[in-house]
């Protein structure tokens, strides 16, 4: 069902990284299920974490242990989340990394685990534990979409992203990949991201730069609303190429910052095109907001309206829905007689009433195409903001009403 | 599809109210669409209006009207909400009252109009104003049920409630009517509902009363988190009995108040009950919360989450998505690890995690019923907050992804 998503290309190795996947049979039978990530000594690495209070217990584990030291290993496993399992989730996260670093040799604070699934059930750590040999005997620097596919839970697409470049005259590489198709929106990072550069750079730039793209790409997509007790997105620079970038301005940070945003929203649209029973990918446009923040409240209130989403998956342009959720945004004193709504280009509402040369069939024509923008001008001042959201079909209440059974 | 609702029994007249339907096929063919209701003078007239931005053109004709005189008559009609039609919309609107004015004798600004149906197609006034005559030689003391009617769009059953009670040792009555099933969530009252009682009060007593009844009832539900621009609420006392309220203190007042939103507690369940796709009634009730606000903001964020609704609809006993919910509320410092959450009197989850005596048997023997509580309790504090929800089915998305066709 994903729109307009298709698998990822070859990803580019990133010097310093190499990665692989195991079968464990934790839920799936007949896949790969465990990905493992072995980052370099030497490489940087930062990581933000899913603002629910509820956080599982391999984000507790991973929180702690990326404060003591630097990663040499990432686990990952999808099919359970090992989320409301209290202390003994704690545990059994740690049995996984302590398992991991007996046969790396590293300490099992350098691994940080992550897992992605049902939300409640014991997780199975003998049967992790059982699979790491094989895990580690196949880590391969050219085995990103491997990995990739085996975190996938509701996906229906192996998500991947790379960019090659050169800065100052030499080439570099970002490559990333991602899962997520639920309990999708953003207060971070609602999904599993891990994205991997050759550059040589400081903890306290790579952090700056994580935070940038993730504010640009991953707090900006929506599908349900709802936001997981898992997500973590985790940026490495493993300093393996000649470039090296030494302060936060300049054109050599202005340039990788680009093209590592732009990786990071390849990753989170393609979440958002795989989002659970998506049949359309909507771009809401917000501009001519007094404040940025008075745009992002319109635009994920109109993204988290299940009125508008319904009425996207019947391509049915029913802007009244739209102007509706705009109206209960909770913006002050918001003048409705002064909005505009087009969708792409076919202007439908006019100073909040019917465009006086709207035609049903125009719209409707910009309605049944799977990729659409809708653009709302508040006509109040300079600001904008944007979001990425999926309609709600029958297909998400199915995925939804069935997954645990 | 309606929860364990009932069309309403006969319902209890009150003196001083007349009503009656007509049909206009303003939308709908073979049925009445048109409820008139007639308002003896010497009454007074307490409404509350969508708090939506975007607020329909009756709401602003109504809301005008209401400042200046008190109403004679209330016009609703089904299938058309009149709304984003910009200043042609108040001007439809004002034409019908002043029809309607023609034929009774009162003038224009004691008529309120109320619409409800589709957003952004023009009202087909004509239509209204010849079924006119009809609805006023229709009026009749006895024709609550048959406004109820009238008014009903994605409506599966005629909404009405009747309380009797005896009051400084005399009789009163109160009576009321609602329609709505979808675009329903509190800031109030996010459907129509029209209410009356032969009691007399002073207007200031009544919006009190009015105020202090839709806290407890229209603004503790929720079908779809969306608001409608064309809500209404109206509280009328036709001080027909030999009953006067003086005071808003004492025994007489805490009786009628306690019956006031019992019968608006009726109505406002009867929405959630025939909730667009409702399967289940779900109470959320949050307790232990450090204010009331905080049990506010919880409950609906659970009664809101999709993927709570979807896991309803399953009856899949999945906690781990209430607690997910939970976890996003906004709560500041929320230790999740001292949450409960029970399903009816079933305890699932303790202490963050899934509870000792567990048994999946036990929460989906919970699950299945038809009325369900979700309990949560915080315990950060003494203050408490429920509300009333739906859950999120295929029907809904079938309904709204078809309605405008």
């Amino acid at each position: 069902m994903a729109v307009a998503l298709n698998p990822a290309a070859q990803l580019t190795p990133i010097n310093g990284i190499r990665l692989s996947a195991a079968a464990a049979a934790i839920r799936y039978q007949n896949r790969t299920d465990l990905a493992l990530i072995e980052i370099a000594r030497g490489a940087k690495v930062a990581a933000v974490f899913t603002r629910n209070a509820f956080c599982a217990a391999p984000v507790t584990v991973a929180r702690r242990h990326l404060i003591r030291r630097t990663p040499q290993y990432l686990l990952v496993n999808a099919g359970n989340a090992n989320a409301g399992m209290g202390e003994m989730g704690v545990e059994d996260a740690l049995s996984c990394c302590q398992a991991l670093a007996g046969h790396t040799g590293c300490s099992a604070e350098e691994v940080l685990p992550f897992s992605t699934g049902v939300i409640g059930q014991r997780l199975s750590v003998d049967k992790i534990i059982d699979a790491l040999p094989t895990a580690v005997v196949r880590l391969d620097t050219n085995a990103w979409l491997i990995a990739a596919a085996a975190m996938m839970t509701t996906d229906t697409v192996a998500k991947g992203a790379s960019r090659k470049v050169i800065i100052d005259g030499k080439p570099i590489a970002i490559t990333g990949i991602a899962k997520g198709a639920g309990m999708i929106r953003p207060d971070m990072a609602t999904m599993l991201a891990f994205i991997a550069t050759d550059v040589n750079m400081s903890q306290t730039l790579l952090k700056d730069l994580l935070y940038g793209a993730v504010e640009e790409s991953f707090n900006r997509i929506t599908v349900d609303g709802d936001t997981s007790t898992n997500d973590a997105c985790v940026l490495i620079a493993t300093g393996k190429s000649n470039v090296s970038i030494k302060s936060n301005s300049g054109e050599a940070h202005a340039r990788f910052q680009s093209v590592l945003t732009e990786v990071m929203i390849d990753l989170a649209q393609a979440i958002v095109r795989d989002g659970e029973g998506a049949t359309k990918f909507i771009t809401v446009d917000v501009r001519g907001a007094a404040s940025s923040e008075e745009a992002r409240q319109t635009a994920f209130t109109v993204a988290h309206s299940p009125l508008v989403k319904t009425a996207f998956f019947a391509s049915d342009p029913n802007w009244g829905r739209i102007l509706a959720a705009v109206g209960r945004a909770g913006i002050e004193r918001l003048a409705i007689d002064r909005i505009e709504i087009f969708l792409d280009e076919v202007c439908v509402a006019r100073r909040g009433a019917v465009a006086g040369d709207y035609t049903e069939a125009a719209s409707r024509r910009a309605m049944t195409k799977p990729e659409i923008t809708i653009g709302i001008d508040l006509h109040r001042g300079a600001h904008s903001f944007h979001v990425w959201c999926s309609d709600l079909s029958y297909e998400y209440v199915h995925i939804n009403a069935a997954y645990q059974n």
